[in-house]
């Protein structure tokens, strides 16, 4: 086992040897060579090597919460720990994180946290995961700049071992080496890692995009890619979130085209511009745009200064002179030298842009005058709080730039032909497609077969799911365990599917309390019984009904106490069915109905 | 007066002439027309002409709950009156339908209702407003028949005052004459009415599309429109549905042919498809295919087989021999042998589709072998309950066809040079974009700008809004009372504003019930304070907290006592503050706070 590990290592020592990509290995991807076998998988040494083992904490079946478990000979490494947003099922949840039970079972083995990039679904999970555990952390400098800010608000910066490595870097985490490859996404230093370990090469794509001409950095490093493909890649993990989308993502070039253009539209309007407050480069954009334009840039929104700061002192965010303004200085320009940058892209209601929209917002009111871009699509399932938020912008007399025909936004993700790409070249003994719902998964699982992929050599996973991988089979393992744990407020867990279940029926039915006190001997109502409701009916329309429950209420506890039923339980009971029963007969509706008995 | 009125009703009187429509008319829709004016509105006599006031009760800036009202000389014709869907913070609520207060003030001068097609959006609110005025109906025969179904639910169906008008036929309504105009729409026997009025023409498009090749049926009737625009339309409302799309909406023709392909590709598997069950001659087409492939139908839904009950009985579909089974025979067939017809085409939770997806129909249980079709796009905000039952249904190895891509359903609107074509021919004075949201309204509003029309000629209005149109001006007059009214269960309005913001809160947040029994003379606690709580957290893992609760109302309930505080309000404000604080501190979070004291 040493020799091999040692072996691996010298495989990729020194720089990534830029040219061992010949022109031809590039111009592989085309149709005739689709319809071609794919090349065998050639490892240089066909001895017994040890299994991975990949376990899916996250990420699978579901949009975020990424978090991936790679083993080898019992030393463990964590891809990303990300968090969702919660589903609109999931009422009064804040955020959504991964189950670390597992991690907590085998937590003397874990090496090491190593992330991919800064976005929310691949670090948010990070403060809760080392409230628990101090593991240690690696990534690129932007990425570790954020989750510092990030570790600020929860405390926990001090203690948190963080460190730095920078694309085309590797490091060593037991047995596994993690060797960090630049690519392109809507978020500067975003790079996929390659596990080099006793049993092979295992890659994961993390977030990307193939861009030829990035608005800032250099191109996806795809010889690194093709080096590791020569060498051979036991397993290829590659993110599937545009598997459904045909053709290419456009280049972040329209985007600076499309936004050219409007500025000079915007003529003497004021320009509010709504992104992502990551998108640190298309912010860059916005920046260079306003300087062209002889316009200030003031920024609104907690997540977009934030963000700002962190990329300002990193050096990933330049802007010239004193071009960038405070928010309350806005006043002192006329509208046609500002550029305003605020969050709420994604109509997201406490967000600087819809307060904006709604008159909500302390320091910017907007009307006529107003020249709004919304530089971001809608995330599937926030179409129509997008849609709210530019209805009430246009009702104001704001000019509002949201289709897509204007081109003022790209996605950060790969489409058909850059997977395809990716995948010829790292041409990985086993396919398994990461990052995505079910239908993304098996498109991106479609698309390796139509490059010749046996499905066989394809793993589909879901959460909680372990598979080993060798050079002589893929194996799926038994589960580990995994889940949602919901975060409301300052509790983590304490909201489960009780909480949860209670919350959907006040929320949907509203609720009748029940209030009486009997006597303790003889069980005979001394006080009440008094009838409360809350989001059911509006009480002072409805008094007969009320009147009702309360009347069949007594008659139930005056009858349990002549019948000597003293037993709570039986008559709290009695009145829920009884009650239920008054109330679906009279309003067709089920208020939960909460009997209180109070023994006096 | 009088005269003006026969005058009108001359114009129309026998059969549409097909040929006044020259082609040259037809033709003017090109780039180089729009560079030239608009052709003046010319009526044939100027003399003084009493106006047409318009009202609006529903359908701006929303989408559905459809509802207009058109008055002249006093006589006042309702158009449409339908219902919407429930926004995602009306928790509870099953729909909406619009105020009637206004109708109400005029019952005396309505002189009937005027349905142009039968989908739930244009008559969903029709029996809550005959439940409380007997207005006549006038509608086409399938519209008819599917309110008439409607009302029997409702019981009200024996009382209603039906009254069926062809396409191509009139009703005089007072000195209203309403003229019904063939269109294409997503249901059969779609129209557009004429309001012939001594005022003027006044227009509304109802729904539609120009489909040259409608899969069953004529075209619209477009010479129809262009007689009217050569007379002089006063005022054409147009709906906005699709106003942002490019193009054109393509012909039926295209799903037939999908459909065929998706048939011969589907081989030895159970091909099950989801479509709006209104959408009658979809379910043709299927039927059709199924007859050419040698496949039964069956349908599943209950408002599936409701319509197709209706559309068959009236002769709107028709099905070869006995070629539709019941869904119990399905069992008796091979897989290859069925279609399998479904509502759930929106993801709704208690549909037939999604109970399928997750394993919860009674009947039908789906798997490999199943080839799925979803023939409809989602509605805006159902993208994620679509997409979540597509994950699911692939989840169980079914082959499922949803993207856009295959053709596999066309809109039912107009797109944008559809809506040109329509607003050139009509040639109308103003011009009012309506069913639609805001950005709907404005995006149809500047194509008709781009054709010419002044921004003063036309009207932008919002759900209350009335206008007055003459041939000398168009003015916005005083709102009328509108606004939604909520059914939820036999309740109609009873769930108002406070009712919702109650319901949100517990829905979010949960709510904590303090209870305590206060002796009467001197207000110390007899019993409890006992601490209830739901949706707030686990108790089992919080008790700890919520003994704390329980200590500190106890502590306030006796230094009042003590302080000779006797006044429940201030009391009961007392705990609601200090315990909120308690729990703000501890969880970071705000459930609604309940004390419920009782005197003994």
């Amino acid at each position: 086992m040493k020799a091999d590990n040692k072996r691996t290592k010298n495989y990729y020592s020194g720089k990534p040897n830029r040219r061992s990509v010949s022109e031809k290995k590039l111009s592989n991807n085309n149709k005739n060579v689709q319809r071609r076998k794919v090349q065998k998988y050639k490892p240089r040494v066909v001895e017994n090597k040890p299994s991975v083992k990949i376990a899916f904490l996250g990420g699978l079946n579901e949009i975020g919460k990424n978090i991936t478990l790679f083993e080898c000979e019992g030393d463990i490494v964590i891809l990303d720990c990300g968090m969702a947003f919660p589903d609109g099922d999931m009422l009064g949840v804040d955020l959504v994180i991964p189950d670390f039970s597992y991690i907590e079972q085998n937590i003397d083995r874990v090496k090491g946290v190593v992330l991919t990039h800064g976005h929310e679904d691949h670090i948010g999970g990070i403060p809760y995961l080392l409230s628990k555990f101090n593991i240690p952390i690696y990534g690129t400098p932007l990425t570790i700049g954020l989750l510092g800010n990030k570790l600020k608000e929860h405390n926990l910066y001090n203690s948190a071992k963080l460190n730095v490595v920078n694309a085309g870097g590797k490091v060593k985490l037991g047995c596994i080496e993690a060797e960090f490859i630049h690519v392109n996404h809507s978020i500067p230093d975003a790079v996929s890692i390659a596990f080099h370990t006793p049993g092979g090469i295992v890659l994961h794509s993390g977030d990307f995009k193939i861009d030829c001409t990035p608005f800032v950095g250099d191109m996806i490093d795809l010889p690194s890619f093709a080096r590791l493909g020569q060498e051979g890649v036991l397993a290829f993990l590659c993110e599937s979130t545009n598997a459904e989308r045909p053709g290419y993502t456009a280049t972040e070039q329209k985007v600076s085209q499309s936004l050219d253009s409007l500025f000079s539209e915007a003529k003497k309007d004021r320009i509010i511009i709504a992104t992502f407050a990551s998108n640190v480069n298309r912010v860059q954009q916005i920046i260079d745009c306003a300087e062209k334009y002889g316009r200030k840039v003031a920024f609104s929104g907690r997540s977009m200064v934030n963000y700002m700061n962190v990329a300002k002192e990193l050096g990933y965010l330049t802007a010239p002179g004193n071009i960038i303004i405070d928010i309350d200085m806005l006043d002192r320009y006329t509208p046609d030298q500002i550029v305003l940058i605020t969050t709420g892209s994604q109509g997201e209601p406490m967000s600087a842009l819809s307060r904006m929209a709604y008159s909500d917002h302390r320091k910017v009111m907007v009307g006529e005058g107003d020249f709004i871009i919304i530089s971001a699509n809608p995330i599937p399932g926030n179409e129509k709080t997008v849609g709210n938020v530019v209805d009430e912008l246009l009702k104001r007399g704001c000019k509002v730039i949201y289709e897509s025909m204007y081109d003022v936004h790209v996605s950060g993700h790969a489409c058909q032909e850059e997977l395809k790409i990716l995948q010829k070249l790292v041409n990985a003994k086993y396919f398994i497609p990461v990052h995505g719902e079910q239908k993304h998964l098996r498109k991106n699982a479609e698309l390796a077969q139509s490059l010749g992929w046996d499905r066989k050599n394809i793993f589909i996973g879901d959460i909680g799911s372990q598979i080993e991988v060798n050079e002589k089979y893929m194996k799926e393992l038994p589960p580990v365990p995994s889940g949602k744990v919901f975060v409301d407020g300052l509790g983590v867990g304490d909201v489960g599917s009780i909480v949860l279940r209670d919350r959907k029926h006040l929320g949907q039915d509203g609720l009748i309390i029940i209030v009486a006190s009997l006597d303790v001997y003889d069980g005979h109502v001394i006080s009440g019984p008094d009838i409360v409701s809350r989001g059911f009916v509006y009480v002072r329309e409805s008094e007969e009904l009320l009147d009702e429950v309360r009347e069949k209420c007594l008659n139930i506890l005056e009858e349990c106490a002549e019948q000597n039923v003293h037993e709570w339980g039986i008559i709290k009971n009695r009145i829920k069915d009884d009650v239920a029963k008054l109330i679906a007969q009279k309003t067709r509706r089920s208020p939960m109905i909460l009997p209180i008995l109070q023994e006096v």
